[in-house]
């Protein structure tokens, strides 16, 4: 199922693969036929349940087919009214009817990616949780603050993991969240032209009114979020790009500090052990930081597939775009699946991080020289340069660097209360 | 004022321009430093006045102090110190004191963006209008659809343009939106620890209390949103980015419908004239679609910087970036130019688009026969073979496309439905 | 085999497959193992032919446990030695020693790519062929030139073939060609300290040097050519990148122009007809450019791959980057077969393509007096005022835009001779 | 001069500004002009030196009337041709006689390249020097080698230096290196016709083999290589962005590592000092590595706009892209500076980099056990069992990792041949 040359893809399991679509596929087909029954357009001869119809099969068949149209619709209904015409010739003749390609693999890409969605929150809810209790647990671990790679002032590794934690919220607070995903079924150039003919020719009054009804009824069907033709207006997908690149942003942004703080002159972060993980095939000594590699490997990657997104979006042309469209597909798909896989890695990382607040505390004592100089230029705007405070306000600061952690509790509690807020309405 | 290279650029004016960024610095040093005097933490002889310290003319020399630092904060704080020193020796003390660098870089971008997001917003209003016309006004204007390049089905103009505004008000509806962005008031890393202890040596009771008061109070007075530190948590950036690629998507969208039906084999819609405009240095017949051209243009270049400012929120590390964060100020500057500039050159094409209903119609009656093949399917399934109803459906049917446009008016309304409660909103 | 979403992805076969994959990495491993026996480090009893010891039943397991070190290499070897174990103890002791994962995973990409190459080569060889004779064949057929998408000069449609014909070759002639890949046997760290520790244990004169000779020997008996390592400077991944995009540069631009004139407005070139291409799953008459739309779908996706090759190379760090080597595997052989592909449609578009050169000349003709209008000008320059030469020139002149291409022939004639050479040298 | 936001911008000084593209534009219509006069095409009267003609004071004005024709040839005709008037107006009726815009922006745009290549060309050397230097004086200084983050194996700083080499000289050696660039003289649809033309008039035997002559004659005062017409095979503009970005890559690298191993706790490397670089606003004792931080910062960004100027290339379409050919010109520019930025700070870290190789040593003496690891596994390879020489071999293996270094000497020593190959090429 996993594709090699992405180690830990199998965590995304049947995830926006070819048959997740291939099913996808099928399901749009069997809502709308269903739409179409039930609103009366078609006779209930027509009805038909189409699951089991097309399996894993039957899948290089339809891949090897698909170019020809450009797309794999046209081999699926092949397949699909071939197999239906004995039993359910009715099926076989409504199939498809008001639809057209870019339907089907709009909607099967919604729908796949709705599954993603839901995966993708629940990680994020663990991460938040996680996140917060580190963020809570260590907000009294004073370590060295780093800016362009060198020791800055003291933080405590709670605020770092509150910042952490804001990174994620912020991309969790993103649309589409859990709102719906659009249904289409949009006809062969968005007017729904055919729907509404097929509306007229069985007799029923308000023909336009009824098309919208069926793309309704077979949105619902769906789970998904009745709305107007989107043919040509790809929001869509962009918005499911820009959410996917928020979240490997910020995982993207902590797997960077593991990876700093795990080198080992710093060893005051570990990774979560397990059995074999971070070896390697010729140094037994080896324990790589080897999730949060893979979860930086894919916060590379990311932000050029969503870029690849709005380039789509931006080419479209006409009522369906000559080129454009077709890169959504396998691009959308990787992008999700990866996300995904990202996501649960994360999720191992921050549940399960080791924190040596030990090494951190050491570290800043030894750097604390450094890390407080700021500090003893503050004092000396208060001195009194005759009296010699200067003096005086030395004696007063400490030498430890946890004396110096400004607004460190109040922004952790800023944080945790936005996660807080976060959970509750997510629950 | 414009970029010799990037032709249209001055319609941007000021924006994001080296002097309107210089000029921001200056107004984050100037509200921090009323912060501290307003709260008590500095005396009130260092209450000052920064504006004017600083001009255009120390452009150059703040720039070419710039890379010894990094940024050009450093250089612009020796300035404002030496020139502060005169007259008000207590402001060139207390300058600064509680922030570091970065403070001053991310509110400035912020101010300038705050700026480019009214004038965006402002454009997206008039385009909603004009496209709100365009869609009612041709709800009746029957032109062939065309898909993958070639004749679909009939579509109205309406309809294309209540897709076009479809895209629009996606785009629109993204956050930020109107709500206020946010101030960056953290300090060397994150932890306000210089404020804080400016406030504990100034003799406050809650230090750090003081401290994020002073951050919400020089928010304030900046008209931005108090917000934790988010050094580290860039979606403020990558926020602006994905709103302004999703208006160059949907700008692009359109500019590549009139590129398309502006091309002199079909000539459906042409772009409003303005004197020389669409000229050529060589061909005087020439009136090239100049405006969509430029549109096209920034449509293509949006969606790679936004990707850039992605991967610098994914590259964060530590509580300072090195070199993420750099990459950050020159991408977004030149992004949110170019949005601007693309947004007023589509409110210019919306509103003065030329519309060709007359060759719209002839052509789709010309190619009736191809864009009603699908309708004739569809009789087909309701004939009864046995009867020979075929020819009774032909009769009915009429060969003009304009009687085959399904929901065309309730997909309209649909949109400009919203598009009205957009405006309802927005005003 | 195939990609669902990425309609004709089966046309690239098992090119870098995950099959294809694993199997290079065996034969690198094989390489690896036979020049340690060769040269006389490891004793004959080590010597092993691995082919077959590994098959596609074993992808799955391989792959599932990747993640754990971050990559296939050692779940391939636990394989390969439990296999080698029973007949041949001295193979499994002595497989992969010397060798670390990075060096079979680079080598074997290498061993892929160089596949793709040889197939891209023979393509390319066919489209310049095919080019070549489009060029001269209808150096002669007038056609309306167009610029920013209206009517220009004339041109010749040979001259449109020749032109494209040049892109291609530019192309076609960037390293790495028809040179050779280097193998990648470098070591843990890129000193090839275990192949070196070996030589020495053998009891070998020059350790180093025969270190180096394992290198190239095993580097020869893979096609490859000898290199020191490159572990962190990958230019052998974007140099294959750059060249993949320049080709698909090339026929994007190709691919532009034929859905251009295939639009029915246009109608003067069409893409060479098959069963069933083209089709739609509503449109009974559709006969889109499906061809053309899917070379340019791979245009677009070209760059960002490229780019994501680039970022990789510029983010190594260390002796092995943390998550940047990573991004490469996939990347490459995503990008690999998809330029295989388009290559491969490319082909096809060009060696059938239908040229109306009866229309293009009609349009040229309806539109001359545009097309004609520089010309005008031009004679202008040479009027005597006094004399009213005007009408003079304006007689010579015809109407006939075949009278004004230039030096439309000794172009063509450029580009073929550069042509003809290029195939000269290939063959 | 500079650019506020990129700081070190003014590095590159004048190279690429609006003002050095307006010189090249005049440049370009100047050696036209004399073409055509020294062919006899054009009489003697319109001989004429246009250099001084337009002034810096004259871009806001061209910059704001760029827009009306998409881009800024049309003003500067406008200027030149009345400045021309009085004093030469066959000088001012022949300007841009047989050109386009297109052949003015294409052929300035390649003169500001040239120049940036040269700078680039003599900075490389510089750095090829630079690195051979430290890859032989440090061939015996150990150090940990580390991969993923973790250390592996020893290396010695030479060998590293080696390394960043090796990726330079990749770049180095990719065309167009020291090659020239092409002139574009195509006229209005690259078929020369206008030249042709007035070839032709003027009385000349060949016309069309006078209208190359006329190219080749203008390329030439340039400096630049006469080539076909190239509107639409845009390989010029592509070329040179793989070189920059290639260049950017290897720089990056380097960048990284200096990065890595100034942090205070490996503190093994350092930028060269100099007075008040790598200061704080904030912190006295900070001494950022900000050279490689801006370097890193070039890095992250080159390889997007090289993507950008490939979709530009894959987006040609007609005789001249509709917004394609737009987006190359700020990309080009901004990349090229950048390119030129990033390669005089690299040429500064190399030169002066501060290797402590004491503490090189030092951390590998600490590390020796996890270092030699590998090792260990291979004297076991060897081993009797039964008698037990697994203790002899650790006898025989001292602890220190400068024992382990492998092919170190030899795979320096090929480097530096090739690098001295290069230097002797290039000089």
């Amino acid at each position: 199922m996993g594709d090699l040359l992405w180690p830990g893809d199998e965590r995304a399991g049947d995830l926006m693969s070819d048959s997740a679509m291939l099913n996808a596929m099928v399901r749009v087909e069997s809502s709308w036929l269903r739409a179409l029954v039930d609103l009366k357009v078609a006779g209930p001869d027509a009805a038909s349940d189409l699951s089991g119809l097309v399996t894993e099969d039957d899948l290089t068949g339809i891949t090897d087919r698909s170019e020809a149209g450009g797309n794999p619709v046209i081999p699926l209904l092949e397949l699909l009214r071939t197999r239906l015409a004995a039993n359910s010739p009715a099926a076989a003749r409504w199939l498809h009817r008001g639809l057209t390609s870019q339907d089907v693999m709009d909607t099967a890409l919604v729908l796949c990616a709705g599954v993603a969605l839901d995966r993708l929150h629940a990680e994020i809810d663990d991460q938040v949780s996680s996140l917060m209790t580190l963020a809570d647990r260590h907000r009294g671990a004073v370590m060295a603050g780093r800016t362009l790679t060198q020791h800055a002032v003291p933080i405590s590794f709670g605020l770092k993991a509150a910042m952490w934690l804001q990174g994620l919220l912020d991309a969790a607070d993103l649309p589409p969240g859990r709102a719906g995903l659009p249904g289409q079924f949009a006809g062969a150039a968005g007017t729904m032209a055919a729907a509404t003919e097929l509306a007229a020719l069985s007799g029923h009054d308000d023909p336009p009114g009824l098309a919208l009804d069926l793309a309704a009824h077979a949105s619902r069907t769906l789970g998904l979020r009745p709305h107007p033709p989107w043919h040509t207006s790809r929001h869509t997908f962009t918005g499911l790009g820009d959410l996917f690149v928020a979240c490997t942003d910020a995982w993207g942004r902590i797997a960077n500090d593991v990876l700093t703080l795990s080198r080992p002159e710093i060893a005051e972060l570990a990774e979560p052990a397990a059995d074999g993980r971070g070896s390697s095939s010729a140094m037994p000594q080896k324990v790589n930081p080897v999730l949060s590699v893979l979860v930086r490997r894919a916060a590379l990657t990311a932000p050029l597939m969503s870029a690849q997104l709005h380039l789509a979006a931006a080419e479209a042309r006409d009522e369906r775009p000559d080129g454009a469209w077709h890169t959504e597909w396998s691009t959308l798909a990787t992008l999700t699946r990866r996300t995904v896989v990202a996501a649960a890695q994360m999720s191992e990382i921050v549940s399960g991080l080791t924190v040596d607040t030990e090494r951190m505390r050491a570290a800043a004592l030894t750097a604390s020289t450094d890390l407080l100089l700021e500090r003893r230029t503050l004092s000396a705007l208060f001195d009194d340069p005759a009296a010699g405070q200067l003096d005086i306000h030395n004696d007063v600061h400490s030498a430890d660097p946890a004396g110096y952690l400004g607004a460190n509790d109040l922004i952790i509690d800023a944080v945790l209360e936005r996660a807080g807020s976060y959970l509750r309405g997510s629950s």
